[in-house]
């Protein structure tokens, strides 16, 4: 798979830098906090301690207009480039990403952040503000007393954060998935300040479709016991794991494609007869399931809801895409995966179609692999000459 | 919608049926009940008192040799054809089936029967043999403890059914969807009795994208703390409802496509705020969950898990889809949605290369429409004369 032969080229690279002497390492990135104080959201309530995690590769120019803003996808963090030590993967757009590399950050300014209610709160690495984060006004953690955040919210924290780091343009705004709607929500929110806009196997609407996607998506955590309304912080309460993996093997099913899993064929793990007793189980569905349970662990019921919420009010403050994007200036490159089963071709060329029809320089381009809607987070390595040539077209 | 559209000429259909003095009504039909009383399945186990409901139209001939069986859908029943009343909507492939049309019953005895664990079980209309049928060795309600079923186990049922019925050979076996698979399981299992073969959204192996998807839709109703590992059926019990409308809801999304749902575009209902409070909703998915709920009123949750552990047992009985076809002297015509986003189109393809590899006269072809998987389902009419020529070629 092509997970694993990125996973064994990424730990040869790592061991032949250790091997030569004298061969740097320049890809160690370091995880910083931006503690933002008070934030008012769009809706008009207010958060009393915002604070999100970040990281940057590449410097600022005086003018502070060479800056990139990479946004992650449902399920990701602001690791998309760069390494936490020789020894740890490196982010998940890395080929892309780096001193020489397509988005060269000898020339860029590369910022990228967690979102609000981001999903990894307990993986050790992410930062973020959302369910679990403590009510000052209660010494407990918000659960579901947080208030709704749009996608919207997510770029004007986003946008608070860029201004403390003196950025005044983005040269290119871009992202995967979600982190797709973020780069189109920015283009609708800060026309005047964006140069190019690269949404990689996004959407330019959230249409009673995905809305009713999502919706599936987070059902079995409300149908989880444990969820409790969402009050299960509380000391000797179990939080609801078995729910929250099952929304978690949907989002994974959901967005991989059939040859992802195709090398576990029909096969039966040890001791298991699903032919004849109704608890037991595929090879295939066990090792999905126990994937999404690891990674259940790492995340919080919770913040799952919220982040559905937050894609479902997609570009929620204007009556459509076309309104949306009147406004935008930029050049667009539109990324997207053919056989995508969550955001399927057919939405990027609407998108692309909008962009066209409002006289936008914008372009479609493919990127393939196995891997269905994930080819465009973990296989975008072959159009590494393309998107060089969309930053570097005068 | 295509839907409305549908129910609103069966309706004037009706009207003029009733309009016009001696215009007889031709197309009904009587719902018969199969009491095949034991039944041994292919694991070994038996069942005491198997029953089944059916419907047929037309004759059979003295050879017995001009019959068609169809099987339904995942959530469908023996209704394929004709009207109960005359004042009863038609079954779902009426505009094929009928006195005259594709599958001319003026020429064909067509059969179709409710399969074992079917899900309708509280329609009031099917009559099926599952979990929530009374074991005669307890006095109760099987629940769990009703024997696993494969997919190759409800066509034993329809063999019994048929040799019942002087049935000797299949001019065809057909259907939609999981009818797709039966008609499939139908060839791989009595060869020598099937002249044609009409798949119709269906696909030719179910691989471990699909055994897990099958184990998505059900994982709702296995967090429902009602469902209390299949024993709900006590009195003062309340059965999984919410966990049943959660996997229906899955089931009705993914067999649809995005125009069948875009007229509520981002709407809200009448007091609800999803910008503000997390528990509120879209009028888009108010509506799917509303029809959810009451078509989880007339189904079971335990038959919902024993057929989506049918649909996972698909042609269990062989290594491969080529080594189950391989006996196949059937003529074949795969029929594909393209928008179909369950079985999709490359399924199709793939097993119609297994055909023509195994030297089978086989053809594919696409049905079209706004409603994805479900084109199969309601939009066969504009086949109509190319499975009529499929029929009548010598």
């Amino acid at each position: 798979m092509r997970l694993r032969l990125l996973l064994a080229a990424a730990l040869a690279a790592v061991t032949l830098c250790r091997a030569v002497p004298g061969l740097a390492q320049t890809d160690i990135v370091e995880k910083r906090i931006f503690e933002a104080g008070e934030h008012r959201l769009r809706s008009g309530a207010t958060l009393p301690g915002l604070r999100i995690g970040y990281q940057t590769a590449g410097t600022l120019n005086a003018a502070g207009d060479n800056a990139v803003l990479v946004a992650h996808f449902f399920s990701g963090n602001s690791h998309a480039f760069g390494r936490y030590a020789a020894d740890q993967p490196p982010g998940y757009w890395d080929a892309i990403i780096g001193p020489g590399k397509a988005i060269d950050t000898d020339r860029f300014f590369v910022v990228s952040s967690d979102t609000l209610v981001n999903l990894n709160v307990r993986d050790g690495r992410t930062v973020t503000t959302g369910p679990v984060s403590v009510n000052p006004a209660t010494g407990r953690n918000w659960g579901t007393d947080f208030p709704v955040v749009s996608m919207r919210d997510f770029i004007e924290v986003q946008k608070r954060l860029l201004d403390s780091l003196g950025v005044k343009r983005l040269a290119l705004v871009t992202g995967p998935s979600m982190g797709a709607l973020q780069a189109i929500e920015w283009a609708a929110a800060y026309p005047e300040m964006i140069d190019r806009v690269m949404p990689v196997i996004g959407t330019g609407a959230v249409d009673p479709w995905m809305l009713n996607w999502l919706d599936i998506w987070e059902a079995p955590i409300r149908l989880d016991p444990n969820w409790r309304n969402g009050d299960y912080y509380a000391a000797g309460r179990e939080p609801p794991l078995a729910g929250l993996a099952a929304a978690l093997k949907i989002v994974s099913v959901h967005a991989q494609d059939r040859p992802a899993m195709a090398r576990f064929g029909r096969a039966v793990p040890e001791g298991q007869d699903p032919a004849r007793r109704l608890g037991d189980r595929f090879e295939a569905e066990r090792v999905l399931d126990e994937a999404a349970m690891a990674r259940a662990r790492a995340s919080d019921a919770n913040h799952f809801l919220y982040l559905t919420r937050a894609n479902q009010l997609f570009l929620n403050d204007y009556p459509s895409t076309e309104a949306a994007l009147g406004r935008s200036q930029a050049r667009w490159l539109v990324i997207a995966s053919p056989t995508d089963r969550v955001f399927m071709l057919d939405y990027n060329r609407e998108l692309l179609a909008t962009l066209q029809r409002a006289g936008r320089p914008a372009e479609l381009l493919e990127v393939t692999g196995p891997l269905g809607h994930l080819n465009g987070v973990v296989g975008m390595a072959p159009l590494a000459d393309r998107i060089r040539a969309f930053l570097t077209a005068p």
